[in-house]
């Protein structure tokens, strides 16, 4: 790998044993061995074991493998959900889930707040029949995170429902209480420090019970990845297609990093670099913090507005080996995104900021 | 990676300059760089180029990334059959593809070959009307290879039904007639000596066209991967979700690879091998080879019948540093299955034969 080090918000940088790991997988065969084999059900046993803990899920939990999280968004719309949704939009990956709630003929509706700002979950009037809550914990679009309180509020009003949490750029930092939620997904390439080809999805037993229940009613869950075929092939430590093994496999071995390092200091490693990060921004002359609530600033994605357009800063922080991203979409010239993921060390964070004084 | 030789179907054995190229893919931080970047856009551009080029498609086609093969099975039905589809099947993969556009909702009709045989074209009835006619060029299960004259003949018969073939562990060998037909697919864990991770498809203007239409009628082609956003994206040389990017780049490399060595030796050294295989089976004690009407047999997935296990003659090749696959499904004692791919060499395929005497 180069002497760069990517601040960006997935793709990113690699965590620091990645390639350790992945020479030991070709040592092993890992990526020719054959995906029906006691070995690769090894392989399988050992990530989602690892990835439990590391994630603190209960054991009504079952994870599941894709092929993005985006694809999360279909697959939880039609396994778990009749009728209709309801989506908190923050950003523009929380209005897309919303947006492919529509596109998959659901009754979707949302409460979309101000770009930078948050919801006041009081206000939202959810209908009383929605099956479907799906929350955005980390927004990676506008650096706005949702305070898992607003998560449980929801939980307690609609104890119904399923709720759904997007946490794609936020876990395994967020320590959700999983009682409390139903399902959630990420992706490997933002704080596990991989290259990005996996989805992860995390599904307890009521949502496994609501699919089942669509299913049996005659609903079309898929028919790719649908989630009682997932959990058949899941349970016999397999996939429905050929999946990723090798990331599978590395994804387990950076599980195993992380435990041993301790989630309490991967999560307490976060908070102290965005800290940094944040004290920088805000006594900054050239940038400003983008979200104004303190509770609502993600501690992985951290966006500020920026009077010079982030490739002006890229270009300045090349020569120093720093990457960071522009902010997204509309936002390209006028913000910057900084990533804070376990890969991301005190010291680098230390010298992104010096130099981007 | 160890000294062991893959014969398995995919995952298979890795292309010989995969490390190599792995290498320069780290140095060059490919999995940390941003897939909405200008970087990404190149290896987009070179890949799709490149495999265009590998496989003779004509400008008329457009070339996208999936999750799996798998995921083509439900790309292909739902952008590009309003109501019905047709399936040649010739053993467990053909059935799926069948399977998923019943459990889509399609009118599905198939005509279906007995184990280890193919299909009389001149009897297949094919309804008229029938939108999509879906063909399996290589089976994987049964090791039947579909001649290409058959597809030809009911492009003849039916010229205004969409065409798709499933080239998973065939392509790059059949030199098909892209003009003769619409889609094909593939996974690059097959020919191409990648790991499991990433499917390709392949998709002609007719067939672009088929999905606008569909849309403009209300049909629900996705949301996810819908073809008329994977085309808008792939224009820009992006694609809808992050991909994985570092199989794309190794993909493109092994396509150079491939261009270097020339199609015609490639495809020359398969025929070479799979006499060799054939020839083996055919004069041997312990097989039979599977697939009696010679012109049906694949050149790049071997089948014969064994009298000991598959499980039994592994481990006599073990030693030697051989792997081969058992039978599939039903046939997992009876059959074994040799892999004829790009990446095994003509010493390694007569080594191989020497040690299953």
């Amino acid at each position: 790998m180069s002497a760069k080090i990517y601040f960006t918000p997935g793709p990113s940088q690699l965590y620091p044993t990645f390639k350790r790991h992945l020479e030991e997988a070709l040592e092993q065969d890992v990526p020719s061995i054959s995906h029906r084999g006691t070995a690769f059900q090894e392989i399988y046993k050992h990530t989602v074991n690892a990835l439990k803990e590391v994630l603190g899920l209960p054991d009504n939990y079952k994870v599941f493998f894709l092929g993005s999280a985006t694809e999360a968004f279909e697959r939880i719309i039609k396994n778990l959900s009749d009728t209709n949704s309801f989506h908190f939009v923050q950003g523009s990956f929380s209005k897309r889930f919303y947006e492919y709630s529509l596109a998959a003929g659901r009754d979707a509706k949302s409460l979309e707040a101000p770009y930078g700002e948050g919801h006041d979950i009081s206000q939202a009037n959810i209908p009383p029949a929605t099956e479907l809550v799906c929350f955005t914990h980390n927004e990676t679009s506008s650096g706005v995170a949702t305070p898992l309180e607003n998560i449980y509020a929801v939980r307690r009003q609609l104890p119904e429902a399923i709720i759904a949490v997007d946490g794609v750029s936020s876990l395994p930092h967020p320590a959700i209480d999983y009682s409390k939620i139903d399902t959630a997904f990420f992706s490997v390439q933002k704080c596990f420090g991989l290259p990005a080809g996996l989805g992860v999805w995390l599904v307890n037993d009521r949502a496994l019970e609501k699919a089942r229940q669509l299913q049996a009613k005659g609903h079309r869950l898929g028919p790719h990845h649908e989630l009682p075929e997932l959990e058949l092939k899941g349970d016999a430590y397999q996939t429905p297609a050929t999946p990723n093994v090798l990331y599978l496999y590395l994804l387990g071995k950076i599980c195993e990093d992380m435990l041993q390092t301790g989630l309490d200091i991967v999560r307490k490693d976060i908070d102290t670099k965005s800290t940094l990060i944040y004290d920088f921004i805000k006594n900054s002359k050239s940038f400003d913090i983008a979200v104004q609530n303190p509770s609502l600033r993600s501690k992985t994605v951290i966006v500020a507005n920026t009077k010079k357009p982030a490739s002006e800063i890229n270009k300045a922080l090349a020569p120093h080996g720093f990457v960071i991203a522009s902010g997204y979409g509309l936002y390209k010239n006028s913000q910057i995104r900084i990533a804070n993921f376990p890969a991301h060390d005190i010291a680098s964070v230390k010298a992104l900021i010096e130099h981007m004084q």
